[in-house]
């Protein structure tokens, strides 16, 4: 075999891998946004075939001979050639490890989980999804001893989110925030609430809110022929290729502030994807890097930008034109000290920014329990409970405002709530670093986001999966990772804003 | 191999088949409610792999050894089982003879058109889909050529959309219903026209036509929880097994009819798929037998059914309670008289029961005219609107009025027209056999579809493809097709309403 020969299978598979993820990318998709209640049966079987032909493509003798020449030939391959090798032959490992039958059988699972998810929440019923919760988790310890026996499975989890990175780093992370953020809220508490009762008490009709969403999708440049919005119970993102985004929003009639940073938030995941660079695309190399990556740009758009004074100065006109009734007398000022709003509250998904790192907390400390097998499921709702009275001081009145509340285990997204934080912190440290050549509050006054998305898309969006995380973070920044960038901000941003 | 094995292999395959094609409906679905514009590209070539997966699989060695050893074992097999093979059989010999590099090419080119068309239609502009055009007739041609290289190519597609089907039949038809048809419209015409002008100058909720919607489906005994209703430029419906069928609406805020109509039209096609036998399910029998067959269900619901005196009156109170101010002081016997005026017009989809036949005519024509050569592509938009003024007496004003209107061609179906036309005369024929012994009018009148839906499930629903469609006709009704059922249900229900 040449290596023009072994270039030309792994393309050939590559393409036939990306076309299989494509179609189980858009059945998922369209499962959650269009699909009847009762078609989840139907969508499993096809999924199921359609990921055993991928899995038998991704570990099938033809495309590993192929790498194993081109493995041995680095010299005539380009950087980025031998960066697609590099980064297929760590998935394969993975793949390659795990039985067929089993993994097979875990797209089924997930597949039925979540519908069943979706129900339990509805109804509060934990019991109901409990049994999946075991077998996610059990099936998660199982392929990470298969693929690395000799780690523990919750390393073997992070890392595979986040490459490099373990339960030590992650203890200490947390503990580094931990110890700023506990006595900052402390602080933030014994002063006088932020008043954000203005928003409340009245009707922001739907339609009204989608086109403030249309709105803000162009303030945040993104490229509506190639992102839609669509609406789902929980906002995400999904991407099958850089013309092809997809982000949704849930829309609550009582407060448009939801909606609006779910634009914000899942629009900084598309602008990411949408700006991998033309020479990845089709490869693997395409799209973000990892999921903390991923939440660093998200939550950079959602908070750094959409949080900010000049934000809500900009947007404000806007939003008083679609809803002037509801808005009468209330200014930007007003709005942004409300969208700002600190306190304990029970749902991660509209926690604010200083309070949010605890809510992972909570999530991280339950997963290591259950890998580690010292948290047991069916004490789940109890020791969420207890978590959240210690770090939050609040009290769970039921499980669907509780440990029901997250979609990720029911998808088999376990050891990713991490990326969240780390998200937030690895896009402090850009922000740090942006600020040292961009007028970024000027930017954003001016309604021209372009010197951000520019410094972005230079040291973040175009370089896809060219570099693992940690790496591509110190490139752009050029120093290590560093959460005291993400404490410092939240000290600065909290002490103005309540005067502490 | 013995008839168990050979069994086997068949059932698996076709389980992958399935999957496939469940992926692809599902992509192409997606493509037509919620991708962004420029998705064609990624999506085309996803369509592309998947299609060429399936080739491989309907022409590979392993099935066809298979069903071979089942065709010579029909002793062994249960009549499912044997009209499992059979329809198997004359599927993939038509996909064998197509070679398939073509038959992946046309996926692809299909994938294009369809993208091309909307543009062009929303631009009225003819020149820019008239080379998809020529590229879908003339592969269609080749295809039919190849398949069939002694019939004329028009007879193979009518055959192909409708067994048994050809072009003398099709003018036999087409001639029974304008020897009655014309002339009853021109006594209509004479006549003094209805009054629909309360529908106009008024604006109806997209909202409210939502919830009209939900109603409808409800009223017609659509499972909600199997059935789900999106928006699109063109109603359609697209089932992928009997717990996961799609349709679509589109809304007019000038005017509730026509969403309504769309609603209970896609409707019946969805109900058709809802109830085919369980025993079917996951087999090539499962859902409606043919296009024909599914446009008699269609049309049954939206015209015999929904056009119906005693079913406006049904609705009525529901439509004023949505729509107060709009329907201040209108009867029901007024909307009843307004959705069955008849006059000549230029949408299709827009037509009333007595001249849609005739929009159905002119595109029948123009078909048989691009495939024997007698009609250049060029010439279309004067011929489409030539012959608009032959049979209807209209000048067409611009292309997407005219000869852009209709998606089919862009989508492949060429040959499908007649259907239209086909479909209500048998809904007509089993109106009148169903109304021995059914009381339709008093079960409409009552809201309680059950008599009318329960003997559709019972002679054709159920049914799937176990028999060819004008068979399964035949033993609906008890007597071979005859359109005059058709055209006396017209004569009588025009001469009632405008009095001839």
């Amino acid at each position: 075999m040449t290596t023009q020969e072994a270039l030309k299978i792994y393309r050939e598979k590559n393409e036939e891998m990306h076309a299989l993820r494509h179609a189980m990318g858009v059945l998922h998709f369209d499962g959650d946004t269009a699909a009847p209640a009762e078609s989840a049966e139907g969508r499993g079987k096809t999924l199921s075939y359609l990921s055993q032909c991928d899995y038998q493509i991704e570990t099938g003798k033809e495309l590993n001979e192929a790498v194993d020449h081109l493995k041995c030939h680095p010299e005539e391959l380009s950087a980025q050639e031998r960066r697609e090798i590099e980064v297929f032959q760590r998935q394969k490992e993975f793949t390659a490890s795990v039985p067929q039958d089993e993994f097979v059988a875990y797209v089924a699972l997930l597949n039925k989980a979540n519908a069943v998810w979706h129900k339990a929440k509805l109804d509060s019923d934990f019991a109901a999804f409990a049994p999946y919760i075991k077998d996610i988790f059990a099936t998660n310890v199982r392929f990470a001893k298969y693929y690395r026996p000799d780690s523990a499975p919750y390393d073997t989890q992070l890392d595979r989110y986040e490459r490099g990175l373990n339960m030590e780093k992650t203890d200490a992370f947390f503990n580094a925030l931990k110890e700023r953020i506990v006595p900052l809220l402390k602080k933030v508490m014994a002063k006088p609430q932020v008043d954000d009762s203005f928003i409340w008490g009245k009707r922001y009709p739907i339609e009204a809110q989608r086109q403030f969403s249309d709105y803000l999708m162009d303030v945040i440049t993104i490229n509506k022929r190639r992102c839609t919005i669509g609406e789902t119970e929980h906002p995400f993102t999904t991407m099958f290729n850089k013309k092809d985004v997809r982000i949704t929003t849930h829309y609550h009639e009582e407060n448009p502030v939801y909606s609006m940073y779910s634009v914000i938030h899942e629009g900084g995941h598309a602008l990411y994807e949408l700006h991998s660079a033309d020479a990845l695309e089709g490869t693997i190399l395409r799209g973000g890097v990892s999921m903390s990556m991923h939440e660093s740009q998200s939550r950079f758009m959602e908070n750094y930008v959409g949080r900010s004074r000049e934000f809500i100065s900009l947007i404000f006109p806007k939003m008083r034109e679609l809803f002037p009734e509801q808005l009468k007398g209330v200014t930007a000022e007003q709005m942004y000290l409300a969208v700002n709003k600190a306190e304990p509250s029970l749902i991660r998904t509209e926690a604010d920014e200083l309070t949010y790192a605890l809510h992972v907390l909570v999530r991280y400390e339950i997963e290591k329990g259950l890998f580690d097998g010292s948290i047991a499921v069916e004490d789940l709702p109890k020791i969420w409970n207890a978590k959240y009275k210690e770090y939050l001081g609040i009290d769970v009145p039921d499980d669907r405002r509780g440990v029901l509340q997250d979609s990720h285990w029911s998808n088999g997204n376990v050891g990713y709530f991490p990326s969240y934080a780390l998200g937030s912190a690895y896009g402090a440290q850009m922000l740090a670093k942006m600020k040292q050549t961009v007028d970024v509050e000027g930017a954003i006054r001016s309604g021209d986001l372009s010197p951000i998305t520019g410094w972005l898309e230079e040291h973040i969006w175009k370089h896809g999966a060219m570099y693992d995380p940690m790496e591509l973070l110190e490139r752009a920044v050029g120093e290590p990772f560093d959460p005291k960038y993400f404490t410092d901000y939240l000290e600065k941003k909290f002490t103005e804003i309540y005067g502490l």
